[in-house]
């Protein structure tokens, strides 16, 4: 929906008049995704506050919103769309132009279903806002749950440890691989290292066998395939999403390897038909390579483009460089996390020559209180000593010094570049060197 | 000195052997200027801790470090140095290649000054280490300091601001001009908004006329040129430094419209001849005019590249953006102001056809408690639509943003590419498009 909402802002601020209907399942509209989290743990205070346009607005907007309303197929060569509503009302719609912005699904394991397909009774994923919804009633204090167990060590995983920490319930996070697998393992094992001294009881390279419920169906246990028994009196489901694409697929749609839409960089994929948001594959901007990036960033820049586009621009979408930022803020522990570019593993896997460093410092001068430990993992080519990659995992302002490295390898720049460049020192901001260009500058001495 | 030290580690870094003297006139060595008001505030414990490499280090790495010792002569045709100790020892050192890293000097106006041309008492500037004990001194408790005045706007003023409040000491600022008046008026305004609200008397557009003393011959007043008497205690010069170049001025070194060296990008001022630091100018990246500016980022990145030189390297020094940072944190008020590039005011002097746009947004999202205010103003190139400059002033987390906008500059980038480019999100750490694109992505709709 952040896809749907940004395509919109790009037509109006073209100032272009359209007949506007959008079709969303749910009954909500435009909130944050990546809010939910903090929602549960009490950050934020309600949902509405995770709404970055109201049902209200839009209308007010002259757009025609139509909550609860399903779509159940398209006819690409009539030009319309079959919608259904909550009150199992069938309509037919016409159109000009179609987006898809049908974002994606969480992954729902056959272990975390009924015999009739239903969720069991306290396990649960967390996507949307009847999800946060559903977290929030699980949690309250009448549920008396004390043991929860989370599926899935990506960024969903970990903030939902850091939630419930938060709200007192013992934790345990299980995970196929290492914990953040996106990352260099030096640096997976440093998350895995502040999740346990916070407390959570993190079991890597777990396979879930199946979930034990009690006589009234609800969920009181976690069954690992190595015969382990975790009780749980809720379960999250964090094993990640897939896309949304079904409506598309049966009318013969492009889909990438993933599942996701392949729109051109304009957004379209096809004549008067197009995709945004975490629904599509996108092109990494170093590798050239499609992959599946469901961010809400790579939506609202893809939503604007598309908005642009159907009011006539010329905008196209610049592509990815995998830039992300997550947090681990729970009893004492303080840990930012946070990558751009390629993985050590990503530039082998694309062919490239390659070297890479860890590199210890701080994030403020050494002697200031503000002074937190800040580990970056630089990668860089071999031939042409560009920056490839960084990944960063630290203390306080540890994590968004990756967009000084984002925009480095956004403009092509070495790590000599990087090394020389004048960013900005204060001690209780930075090490004189920036932490970011210690890491450069000790790797280019070594290429 | 922080030159000085960078270029013993760059030529060690080559594992270049050299008999190596240093002659510095003070007492210390390799610490850290910028740390001196937070030793001052007290979160600094000892001077020690701002010490990056002590005497004995530099001995034990085998350099003859002479400290208290004061170069008074240079000679380029015998190739000698002559220098007096402080038991008023004269030496004459002769050399093969020399370095001027003589650093800058606090300017001190005549009505600081006795009849004798020394400090009146209590009135003292911050500069060095020597400085900072003087400081401690003045604001110990039996002195019982209650009021006292800053006189200067700059980033020293305000950061002495902020330790004077700390210290529970009423203070006045005075600044001829605008308290940062290297910032943007609409920013500089709200700096001086946030002094006022954590009680600083901030007088911009004041001149001083004098100083009153007791009977001791202790500063109790500051007389302004309009005839306000501000009672005084202490006095903080903090009316800037000038280029420390004598040595070089009376052999007919090239000096620059500021009165500091003019290296070649090697650090070459002559053959065997080399200057970094604070005694130099430097050249701007974007506008190729050469200015003071007299930072510790630079300095370090200059003095690395003499040492590599001097070391057999081919080194260069690749300018300057104008990038700094400072904080203003006290009695409730946070704020964190930086800046990169161009001002408006540069860029019209510059000759170069900019448009600039001031955006407000927040540094997280709207719904997290991190969230604070960010004022962003981005200036562009009208011709090119490249990205000139960037100043930040906002709440917590806003202002290391300035480095994302340092390395798209460095890169040569356009504000669309800055608008488009991945950089990193969750709710804690930033708005979906990130402050600086919100800024960059509005003006360049309007470009």
């Amino acid at each position: 929906m952040s896809a749907a909402h940004a395509a919109l802002r790009g037509a109006h601020a073209r100032g272009h008049a359209l007949d506007l209907v959008v079709l969303e399942r749910t009954g909500h509209t435009s909130y944050s995704a990546c809010g939910i989290p903090y929602w549960i743990s009490g950050d934020v205070a309600a949902a509405d506050d995770l709404v970055a346009r109201t049902y209200q607005q839009h209308r007010d907007l002259g757009v025609d919103l139509r909550l609860g309303t399903r779509a159940t197929a398209v006819d690409l060569d009539r030009r319309t769309v079959t919608a259904i509503d909550d009150t199992e009302t069938s309509t037919m719609l016409e159109f000009d132009e179609l987006v898809f912005a049908t974002g994606a699904a969480p992954i729902v394991p056959d272990w975390a279903r009924t015999d009739t397909g239903a969720l069991i009774s306290g396990v649960h994923p967390v996507k949307n806002l009847d999800d946060g919804a559903v977290w929030l009633d699980l949690l309250a204090p009448h549920r008396n749950v004390r043991d929860a167990v989370i599926v899935g060590g990506g960024y969903i995983g970990v903030e939902m440890a850091e939630t419930l920490l938060r709200r007192d319930v013992r934790t345990t996070l299980l995970t196929h691989g290492t914990v953040l697998g996106n990352l260099e393992p030096v640096l997976s094992d440093r998350v895995a290292a502040g999740l346990r001294a916070a407390g959570i009881d993190l079991r890597s390279h777990t396979e879930v066998a199946g979930v034990q419920v009690d006589s009234t169906g609800r969920v009181r246990a976690v069954t690992t395939a190595t015969g382990d028994e975790l009780p749980a009196d809720a379960v999250v489901l964090a094993v990640g999403v897939r896309p949304a694409t079904e409506l598309g697929a049966a009318v013969g749609l492009p889909l990438g390897s993933d599942g996701g839409y392949l729109p051109d960089p304009t957004g379209r994929l096809a004549p008067g038909v197009w995709a945004a948001g975490d629904c599509c594959e996108c092109r990494h901007r170093i590798t050239g390579a499609v992959l599946f990036a469901p961010l809400g960033t790579h939506a609202n820049k893809q939503g604007r483009v598309v908005g642009d586009n159907i009011a006539g621009g010329r905008a196209e979408f610049a592509g990815v460089l995998g830039s992300s930022i997550t947090r681990f803020v729970a009893d004492g522990v303080h840990l930012e996390i946070s990558r751009t570019g390629l993985s050590t593993a990503e530039a082998a896997a694309a062919g490239i020559d390659y070297a890479d460093l860890l590199t210890e410092s701080d994030t403020a001068s050494g002697y200031m209180p503000e002074a937190d430990p800040i580990a970056v993992q630089v990668v860089a080519g071999t031939a042409d000593r560009r920056l490839l990659g960084m990944q960063i995992v630290g203390g306080r302002g540890a994590g968004k010094r990756i967009d000084t490295a984002a925009a480095a390898i956004w403009g092509g720049l070495t790590v000599d570049d990087l090394a020389a460049m004048d960013l900005a020192y204060s001690p209780p901001f930075a090490t004189v060197w920036d932490a970011v260009q210690i890491a450069a500058r000790r790797l280019a001495d070594r290429l």
